[in-house]
C-alpha cells in the first residue's frame, strides 16, 4: 500500500494517559504529512507484569490459554485509549484486536497469517488504524499471545502483509548502540546496522528489538527503524548488508542472563546428546552454546548454556535424563556471562578473534567456552568481570569512534 | 441440554481474588452434584467505573465503539481469572469471550443471536464454561456491550440458547424483597414472584435484576432464581404467574432517580406530542409517565418523567424542540420520586388504589402524577417524603407479614 507506515510504540512509550495524548499528536503530524498509518501498541507500562502477578495470586501455574486470555486485555486497553485520544483530536480512527485483524498465530507463538482485508478497508476509509500488538488468534478463535517482544513482530508482520514502505519501532532508547550505554559510557549510537548484525545483537541481549521481528524484517526485506518515542532523534535504520557501511566490528554486547550446565561423565554412545537436547527443546528451553569434552574411559562431559531464567527447570530435567543416560552427575554455574563481538566484516578477518582473546587476557579473564559464527564471536566468562571486559573491548575495537 | 445450569455472578460477587476463589469452590460443589455449568461473569468490583474514568481522562465523549472496546476487557479479566481459579482446583474449564461464543448484539444493545456450538462442544468435553457477560459482537466483528446490567441478559439469553434447566443470578443481596430493605426495615424476602411483578419492580428501580433479562426469561419461560453469592440462602424464584401464590400487593418501591419536565403552553395541534417524544426517543431518552393538561386558548402543558441522569440532555433537547413547536417554555422539577405498588392481584381490585391514595393523604403527601397498569400503580411525589411514604405504605399493605 502506497505511503503506508507501520509504527509500533512499546509499553513505556504509552505508559501513562499523558504519554498516550502526546503520541496521538505525533501520529496526527505524520498523517498530515500525507501518510497512511497503522499503529501497533503494547500494553501500557507494566500492565502485563501486574496481570501476571494477579494470575499467580490465583494459580501458580495457569494454563497458557487462560493466561493469554488475561494478558491480551492489556493491549486492548491501550489501543482503545489511543483511539479515543485521536478521536479527541478530530481524527478518524479505529482500533482492532488480534481477532479483528485475524492475526493467526500457532502454538509456537508465531504469526502464520494475517487477513489484512479489514485493515485495508479501514485505511481506504481514510482511518488511522490502531492494532493490538502481542496477540493473535488460533484457527479455533482462541486468543494467543506472541511472547515477550511480540508487538515488534506484530508490527513487522503487518508491514509485510500491507506492503508498507517502512516499519518504525518507537522505544524508550535512542536507537541501537555499539554497546549497552548503561554499561559503556562512550557507546556510540549507530545510524545503520544490517539485519544480521542486529539479529545477533538482539539475540545477545540488546533489548531494543525482538530477534523474531528482525528475522521477519530480514526475510521480507522490510526497512526497519528504531527511534526514540518521546524526543527528537533519527534512531537507527536496520537494512540489508550492502546498504550499510562495512566495518569489522559493529558492536559488542554482554549477556548476563546466561548460565552453564554440565552433565558429567556421560557414556560415549551415539544419540546421547540428541536425547538430552531433545528433551530440553520439548520443554521450550533453548540451548545456546554447547561443548563436549572427551574424558577418559569413553565417558564425556557435556556443557551447555541456557537463559538463566530456565536454570532450575533445566537442572531438574537434566538430572532426570542424566540418570537414564547413565551419567554421573549434573552440575551448574550461574555466575557466568556471555561477551560477544558482532560485525559483518568479521567474517574471514582473523584479527578480530585474536584482538578479542588478547583483550580478555589483558584483563586477566579466563575463557570458559567459545562459539563463533560468520558475524559473531562469543565467549563465556566470569560475570563479575563482565562489565569491565565490555568497556575494555569497546576501547580495543575503537567503537566510540575516536 | 440436560442437567445444565447457567449461573451469573455480578461484579461485587467477584470483586476480589479471594471472592473469585470462594466462588470457584461453590461452582465445583454444584458440578460435583452432577450438573453441567455455564458461568456468566461481570467485571470485578468497580472495574467498569475505573475504565470509564480512564476513558474520560483522555476524551470526554469517546465513541461508543472505542468505549466498548475498552470496557469489554473488564469481563475478559474476570473470566480468565475464574478459569485459573478452577484450574487450580483441578477442574477442566474454559473461558469464552463474547466473540468466541458469537453473541451477536445489535446497535440497540440487544442480543439478536447466540451461536451456541462452541459452548456445547466444550460442555460435551466435560468442561465448565465461563462466559464474559455484558459483551457481544456485531456482524462486522466489532465488540459491543449490552449496557448496564447486561450480564443478567447474557445469562438468560444463554440459558435460552442452551435450553438450560434454570438460570441462577447470584448477587450481593439475599433476593427480592417486598420493598428496599435499606429503606424499609421490616421488608420481607419473597420466596417467589411472577415475571411480570419482577419486571415492574425491576423497572421501578429495584436493582436486583435488569428488566431486559426478566423480560427475556418471561418470553422464553426460563426459570430464574436470584440468590446471595457469599452466604447461604434460597433467594427468590421468578416464575410464571400461575406458579406463584396470588396476593393483592407483592411489593412496593421508591424510584428516586426520576425527574419531571414540563413543556408549557404547547399549541393544541395534532402530532405535537409525537414530534417531542420521537426526538427524545432518538436520543435514547426513555419517557416514563406522561400527562397533558388542556389549558386555555388551545394550548396544552405536557409533563413527563425521565431518569434523572438524562435531565440536562433532555432539557436541552426539549428547549430546541419547544421553540420549533411554538411552545412558551420548558421547566423541570428534579426533587420528585416515584412510589409504586406492584402485584398481580391488583388488577381489578379497586381497593388498592384507594388504600394507596389514603396512605399518602395520611402522610400529607401531594400526588403530582399518577399512572396505572394491570399490575402496578405509580405516583410522582415529593422526594423528601419518599422514604417515609414507602415505610407507611409497606405497613398499610401489611407486607411485612404481620
Amino acid at each position: 500500500m502506497k505511503n503506508l507506515i507501520v509504527q509500533k510504540y512499546g509499553g513505556t512509550s504509552v505508559g501513562s494517559i499523558e504519554k498516550i495524548k502526546k503520541i496521538a499528536k505525533d501520529i496526527v503530524n505524520i498523517k498530515n504529512s500525507g501518510k497512511r498509518i497503522v499503529v501497533v501498541l503494547s500494553a501500557m507500562g507494566d500492565t502485563t507484569d501486574i496481570l501476571i502477578n494477579k494470575a499467580k495470586s490465583i494459580n501458580q501455574n495457569p494454563s497458557k490459554r487462560e493466561l493469554d486470555m488475561l494478558l491480551s486485555t492489556g493491549e486492548q486497553v491501550s489501543i482503545s485509549l489511543m483511539a479515543m485520544a485521536l478521536e479527541s483530536l478530530n481524527e478518524s480512527v479505529i482500533s482492532l484486536t488480534g481477532f479483528q485483524c485475524k492475526i493467526l498465530a500457532n502454538e509456537k507463538l508465531r504469526i502464520t497469517k494475517i487477513d489484512s482485508a479489514r485493515i485495508k478497508k479501514e485505511l481506504n476509509n481514510n482511518k488511522i488504524v490502531i492494532v493490538a500488538g502481542f496477540q493473535g488468534v488460533t484457527e479455533n478463535n482462541d486468543i494467543t499471545t506472541l511472547g515477550r517482544g511480540g508487538s515488534d513482530t506484530t508490527a513487522v508482520a503487518l508491514a509485510n502483509a500491507l506492503n508498507a514502505e517502512k516499519c518504525e519501532i518507537y522505544t524508550d532508547v535512542d536507537g541501537v548502540y555499539t554497546s549497552d550505554p548503561r554499561k559503556v559510557s562512550d557507546a556510540k549510537l549507530l545510524d545503520k546496522i544490517s539485519y544480521d548484525e542486529m539479529l545477533e545483537l538482539a539475540s545477545l541481549g540488546a533489548k531494543v528489538l525482538h530477534p523474531r521481528s528482525v528475522e521477519l524484517a530480514r526475510n521480507y526485506n522490510i526497512p526497519l527503524v528504531v527511534k526514540p518515542s518521546h524526543k527528537k532523534g533519527n534512531g537507527t535504520k536496520i537494512m540489508e548488508v550492502n546498504q550499510v557501511e562495512k566495518v569489522v566490528v559493529r558492536g559488542i554486547s554482554l549477556d548476563e542472563n546466561t548460565a552453564k550446565i554440565t552433565v558429567l561423565e556421560v557414556p560415549d554412545k551415539p544419540g546421547i546428546a540428541f536425547k538430552l537436547f531433545k528433551a530440553l527443546a520439548k520443554s521450550n528451553i533453548q540451548i545456546d552454546m554447547i561443548i563436549q569434552n572427551i574424558n577418559k574411559d569413553s565417558v564425556n562431559d557435556i556443557s551447555f548454556t541456557i537463559k538463566r531464567d530456565y536454570l532450575e527447570k533445566s537442572i531438574n530435567l537434566c538430572k532426570k535424563i542424566a540418570k537414564g543416560l547413565g551419567a554421573k552427575d549434573v552440575i551448574y554455574d550461574d555466575t557466568v556471562a556471555k561477551l560477544s563481538v558482532v560485525g559483518t566484516g568479521l567474517a574471514g578477518n582473523s584479527e578480530v578473534a585474536s584482538t578479542f582473546f588478547e583483550g580478555l587476557y589483558e584483563q586477566d579473564i579466563n575463557i570458559e567456552m567459545i562459539s563463533t559464527s560468520e558475524i559473531k564471536i562469543s565467549c563465556i566468562i566470569d560475570r563479575k568481570k563482565g562489565v569491565d571486559a565490555l568497556q575494555h573491548l569497546h576501547n580495543r575495537f575503537e567503537l566510540a569512534g575516536y
